[in-house]
C-alpha cells in the first residue's frame, strides 16, 4: 500500500500588522509552492501583528516557512515596533500542528529542524515551546516571551533562558523566535439564555482544566451585549482527548443549576474534520466507525 | 487551464459475504489500475453480501467494473445463495455516482455503457434504475428486485419487466443486475435492544418514504442473529434533504412505543463529510457554520 500523504499545519505569527507592502512580501513566500497550500492570513493594526495559516507536506512546508522567516527578518525591525500584543521577535512564534498521517513525535522533529535552519540561516535565537519544549518551565509561550523584545537580551543571560538554537543573545532587529509543536486548537463557544455574565464565568470555571475541569479545555465567560446573552468561550487544546461534545454536555449540565439553557454554539475559524465527526459518532452512537469511511479523507490520499 | 479531472464513484454490491477467497478474487479486479482508487469493501455474513467502493476517471473505471463483474459471474452461484438482504444477481446492483467535475447526465451515460458491456460479455440481463431508468416504475431498485433471484425468470416474462440490456431471461447462476446513476447514498443502520424482527420491520415502515416516512429514506428490518438484536437498516438517498440525525431521532421516537431502545448504529462503507458535519451541527447547536471552516475541505480546493 502506498504511503499516506502527510499533512502538517503551520500558523506563524509575524510582528507586522500595518504595512501592507511588508505583509504582502512575507505572504508571497507561502504562495505557489507545490505541496503547500496557503489558507489564510489575518492582520490586526492594534496588535500590529499578522497570523498566517498554511498547510502542507513536511518537506516543502519547511522550505516556505524558512523563506518567509528570511523575508520577515529582512523587513521587520522590532526596535521600531509597537503594538498591543506581546511579542519578542519579527517572527514571534511558529507552531507546527499535526493534521493527517503525522503524529506529535514527527511534528516535534520538524519544529526542531526548522529551528535549526532559521537560526543558522538568519542568526536568530530560537526557543522551543509547547510539545517541543526542552524543560517544563519553557512549555508555555507566555513564560518564554515575558519581558518581550525589549527585555530579552537581559533575560537570555540567565541560564534557564538560554535559547535552544542559535546565538546566545537576541538578533539586533529581529529579536528571538519561539518554535514548537502543538495539537490543533478549536475555538468553541457555547451560548446561554441569560444576560448574567457571572453565570457564564461560574460555568467556565467548572468546565476548564485550570480550576478542576476538563484536561484540554480553557474557558472564560464572555458577555454578548448585542444579543443580551452570555457565552462560555472555550479553547479546546486537544479535541482528541477532550471531545467537543463532552465540554458541550458538561456546560449544559452545569447550566441547569442556574435554571438557564444552552441556546446554541459557535466554532470560530478552522476545525479539523475529526473533531466534528467525533461528535456525530457520539450522538448517533455509531459503532466501529473509521475516519477512513469519510469519502473526502480518502480522496485526499 | 487544463481540463479538470473527472471523478465518478461506483459502489457495486456482490452477493457473497461469507467466502473470503471469493470476495478477495472479486476485489482484486479493482486494485492497481492507474486512474482508479479502490477505497473500501465491507462484507456482512448475515446479509451474505459485499459492498465495494471505488472511485476513478470514467474510462479506467468502466474497465475495472467490467472485469469484476466477470469474476463474480464466474464465482457466485445464486442457486446456492441465502442471506437476509434481498438480491436478484451475483452482481446485484451497480450504482454510478457523480463526485467531481461530472454531472448526472454523464453518470447516466456511463451507466448505460457499462450495462451494454456486461450484458454482451457475460450474457447478463440488466435493468437500468434510478436516474438511468427507462420508465418510472423501474426507477426504484426494490421494485425491480421484487421476487428476487428465485422469482425473476417468471417476472421477466411480463412486458413491463423486460430488461434494458441482454437476454430476456435470467443468467442461470448469476441472475440479473441493476445498473444506474444516482446521488451519493449513505447506508445507515440503527440497532435496537430486542430480538424481535417484527419491531424493526414496523419501525422501518414508519421511517421510510415508501410507507409514509421521510422522503429520502429507504428502510427494512434486519435480524442480527449473532448479537441477538435487530436493526432498522436504512439507505439515505439524499442526506442533504433528509438528514441522518432526523432518521435517527425518528427511529428512537418510534422505538419508545415498543419499549425498546436504540443501542447503537453503524455506517456501512463511505459517507460524505457533509453528512456527519451536519449531525455535529445539529446536536451541538452550532450557529452559522460554514463547510469552509472544516480544515480538510480547504485542502481539497
Amino acid at each position: 500500500m502506498a504511503e499516506k500523504k502527510k499533512i502538517i499545519e503551520c500558523v506563524p505569527n509575524f510582528s507586522e500588522g500595518r504595512d501592507t507592502e511588508v505583509m504582502e512580501k512575507i505572504v508571497e513566500a507561502f504562495r505557489g509552492r507545490e505541496g503547500v497550500k496557503f489558507l489564510d492570513y489575518q492582520s490586526d493594526k492594534d496588535h500590529n501583528r499578522m497570523v498566517v495559516t498554511v498547510v502542507g507536506e513536511p518537506e516543502p512546508l519547511k522550505e516556505v516557512v524558512t523563506a518567509a522567516v528570511g523575508k520577515a527578518v529582512e523587513l521587520i525591525d522590532l526596535r521600531k515596533h509597537e503594538g498591543q500584543h506581546p511579542r519578542m521577535g519579527a517572527v514571534d512564534v511558529i507552531p507546527f500542528i499535526p493534521i493527517r498521517n503525522v503524529d506529535m513525535v514527527e511534528a516535534i522533529e520538524l519544529s526542531k529542524e526548522v529551528a535549526g535552519r532559521i537560526s543558522d540561516a538568519f542568526g536568530l535565537p530560537v526557543f522551543l515551546y509547547e510539545e517541543s519544549a526542552t524543560a517544563p518551565h519553557r512549555k508555555n509561550l507566555a513564560s518564554i516571551r515575558k519581558g518581550q523584545f525589549e527585555g530579552m537580551a537581559e533575560k537570555m543571560t540567565q541560564p534557564e533562558w538560554r535559547p535552544d538554537f542559535g546565538p546566545e543573545t537576541i538578533h539586533a532587529s529581529a529579536g528571538a523566535t519561539a518554535i514548537g509543536a502543538r495539537m490543533p486548537l478549536v475555538a468553541f463557544n457555547i451560548n446561554l439564555d441569560t444576560p448574567k455574565l457571572e453565570i457564564a464565568d461560574a460555568i467556565a470555571r467548572k468546565v476548564r482544566y485550570l480550576s478542576g475541569g476538563l484536561r484540554y479545555c480553557k474557558a472564560i465567560g464572555v458577555d454578548l451585549k448585542d444579543r443580551g446573552i452570555v457565552q462560555v468561550s472555550m479553547n479546546m487544546t486537544d479535541f482528541t482527548k477532550t471531545a467537543l461534545y463532552r465540554s458541550f454536555e458538561m456546560v449544559k449540565m452545569e447550566a441547569r443549576r442556574y435554571g438557564v439553557n444552552v441556546v446554541g454554539s459557535e466554532i470560530i475559524g478552522l476545525v479539523p474534520m475529526a473533531a466534528l465527526v467525533d461528535c456525530a459518532e457520539y450522538y448517533l452512537g455509531i459503532e466501529d466507525f473509521s475516519p477512513d469511511q469519510v469519502l473526502e479523507s480518502r480522496l485526499m490520499e
